[in-house]
């Protein structure tokens, strides 16, 4: 049985990376046809012809105004999937049509719904306006993942994991050692997940952008909206320094990482990510060095995840797991995710201690 | 279920190919050793010595004079697959024998036959006179596709496909726009498609080969004998050209395009291709341009076959095709190939105009 | 099921390969860490963190002082597998513990217990005292074998393939000429197989290690214990020389050829080999030319196997292969291993003359 859930918004997509060239993506398994109309609409169809299944992608399939044309025998669709004209014949069969997908872009993002088209709401897109907003300067990047979403999500659930496998970058022996707090808002489909450090060694990548030098105050505030959407809510600021009652917060650098997690099968996963700053805008040099040092912690995750798919896949049957605390959040978001998907949730955790 | 129909004659190699070195091919998912004796027969037997399987075809195992050495502990065979030595004793078990393959060499080709040897009746064989007739000069290869060998009779019994994948070869507009004709011969187990453009633009194909310049009347008269052998006998003449009632037909060209369709497996397919002309004889440049232009055409199916093959081992069960008129003949081809193999049709069409 | 006898010992590693880094090894289906502590003994445990399985031989997971310290969320471990450390909390769950493997350095070997540990008994691991004693000098080496592991005990147990597979090293006609002697002792666990030749040409292998001109006395006794400790006993002479009443054989060169054949999963073997000889021993030119050329005999082996593996793999259900005397020690090993992994021996001989 599928462990993705369907009848779910994922994101497919920057929307820079769509435009006036056929572009396909796998999402969910499912092969879809991306394109921006004459008039700058995204459109979203499957990726098959509907005769002999050739993909509409597949060069010498080409792009004809607002129209796509079969490379192999000439079908030809509009942006809505309808096909218009097929070859010998002046009739077009009535059925013809591409399975045309719900698509919204927003938040920088293209969104497609997966599943049945009658249930998608826009409205329940989660946001994340920081990406597209004047007010933030956002760095960002797309890594393929050859292991299953829900490692992807294990791992960000649970930041401890920083210390070890990103020291050096974000990593310092305070995340690893401060407890964290866990809260799940079941109606609101949202998981949260916070550790505030009040006196923490500051990393690299915060020293060299922020330009704080010391010990820091490190807040780390997750909420993961399953199955697609993971914001880290990161505030930087010396140590002692909080955030005024009025909400400001004039002392402290504030960074939205934001990572969507889309199944482009069951076992690999497009791991879209971008950083977002309240900072040093128009700093180019902080713009570079976020980019890559982000970008290699991005892959020093999907080394380790590309190995954990394969140690999953050889695993023998009934493998047991053990969870301690920092796990709270990522079973929460297990849990949550298992229900989306009609599952029993994998491996409950042999032991707890709270 | 295999797809692959048995008790049937398959081309396994061109004679050219089959000479005094061992030499091994998977026909229909058996891997046979051929080998041509010193009186210049050629031998077909299975490449798996009958001790430890070690493929007779496999270095360190050789040819020696008329028998073949296996390069494992020296089981000995003769051309009729019989063994004559092994080692450490002097008797040979009298079960130690390969087994053979009904062979006919014929038109170029080596025939093996698939099946029960007891059935086999050489006269059943199809034949291309062309390919082996001082009257024509030919250009041949063999391409491997991986892909199932009926999506390459899809491709080679709609010719509609000419005007998408091989625009600037050997397609123009006319191919995709003019009705075929098709007619079922149950009894001569033949397929025939026609197409007959009588104002047709001459692709580079034809005009550089004939040189004629201007329009063209074209002919397309598609002659399949399932499974294994698929010939186009097309015709090129000055518009208003028709042959004489006596058969006659000076002004115009003839090409035979044979191709050999041999499954290797389940999932990849021997692709042999020649292209028989009866002009310009001893014209190399004519030669080395059809084979060098065929060859590309070839290679475009080729590539566009082997990505359907991917798109059709990963769709969702259930899938279904969408057919009109020109897929008449493709689909009578596999309502035929499917009876052979004792199957049920795949895809019915989901709609059809006439 | 398994062809893979559990509750056995298994040659891991030479003691040379394990030393202070972390090394990891998969027997018999088993990933396995170790390393070798402070002290000096070898560790081997389950190389999977018990929190999220992260391969505790994959960095950043590291070893300080005589702990290893998970690379993913730094839960951190003693030789004997107990977890010490968990990060976020001070307590430990009781049940945080690799699964230790019983684990004993021999002969050159670090040997491993595959089963229930409470069978392990390290008095039944066979003994090979050449590779350690300084009576003998010894070139050794590792080849990964894409194979399963019955292919090379078949292989090592029927040396009349030396002829074939091995001419111009080890091969000579004589090997696949003449008769063998087979003898199961079932209670020790051994199968002997003899083939005393008297008068045999001297391969190069031979020929240059030990300087003999001519022909030779031949003798090949092979002591396979299974499932992996393979040795074969090569006594060269000259023609006529018999070892003395008392024990002693002044005039013979000795080899000690030794296989440890480890499965590394149901289609995959670790194919150790060691030559020990008891002449020449300082000799550095004899070592270089013997490791160089049983390298090279293994490696034909390798090559030969892995096709045979891809054959088998392929092979349709059923298939019969032809037994003779050569095979007769193959056939008894074949049987004691079925019997150790608690299976029917596969492929019945189908027929065999005395």
């Amino acid at each position: 049985m599928s462990a993705i859930p369907r009848n779910q918004w994922y994101v497919a997509a920057y929307g820079t990376e769509i435009g006036r060239d056929l572009f396909a993506r796998t999402i969910c398994g499912e092969p879809i046809l991306f394109w921006r109309t004459e008039s700058g609409t995204v459109t979203a169809n499957s990726d098959r012809c509907v005769h002999r299944r050739f993909p509409l992608s597949q060069a010498p399939s080409r792009l004809v105004g607002d129209q796509v044309v079969c490379g192999y025998h000439g079908f030809t669709y509009g942006p809505d999937g309808k096909c218009v004209a097929v070859p010998g014949q002046a009739r077009v069969p009535r059925t013809a049509r591409l399975t045309p997908y719900p698509v919204v872009e927003q938040d920088s993002f293209v969104w497609v719904w997966i599943g049945d088209p009658a249930l998608a709401d826009p409205a329940r897109i989660p946001r994340a306006p920081y990406l597209d907003s004047a007010d933030y300067t956002t760095v960002c990047g797309l890594e393929p993942l050859r292991a299953r979403f829900s490692l992807l999500v294990d791992n960000l659930l649970d930041l401890s994991h920083e210390t070890y496998l990103h020291g050096g970058y974000i990593g310092t022996p305070e995340v690893a050692d401060t407890p964290i707090s866990t809260e799940v808002d079941d109606d609101a489909g949202i998981v949260y997940v916070s550790r505030h450090m009040d006196d923490a060694e500051c990393p690299p990548f915060y020293a060299k952008s922020t330009g704080l030098a010391g010990r820091i105050s490190r807040w780390q505030d997750i909420e993961y909206t399953p199955p697609c959407l993971y914001k880290l809510h990161s505030r930087i600021a010396p140590v002692g320094s909080v955030p005024n009652p009025d909400g400001t917060d004039p002392d402290a650098f504030h960074v939205e990482v934001v990572y969507a997690i889309t199944p482009e099968t069951e076992h690999s996963t497009h791991d879209f990510w971008a950083v977002a700053r309240d900072f040093a805008l128009d700093d180019h040099e902080v713009s570079e060095f976020l980019a890559e040092n982000n970008r290699t912690v991005v892959l020093q995750d999907v080394e380790a995840l590309n190995v954990l798919e394969q140690v999953v896949q050889t695993e023998p049957p009934g493998y047991q797991e053990l969870s301690i605390n920092i796990d709270t959040g990522g079973l929460a978001a297990r849990r949550m995710l298992a229900r989306m998907a009609g599952q029993t949730p994998r491996n409950a955790p042999a032991e707890r201690t709270r």
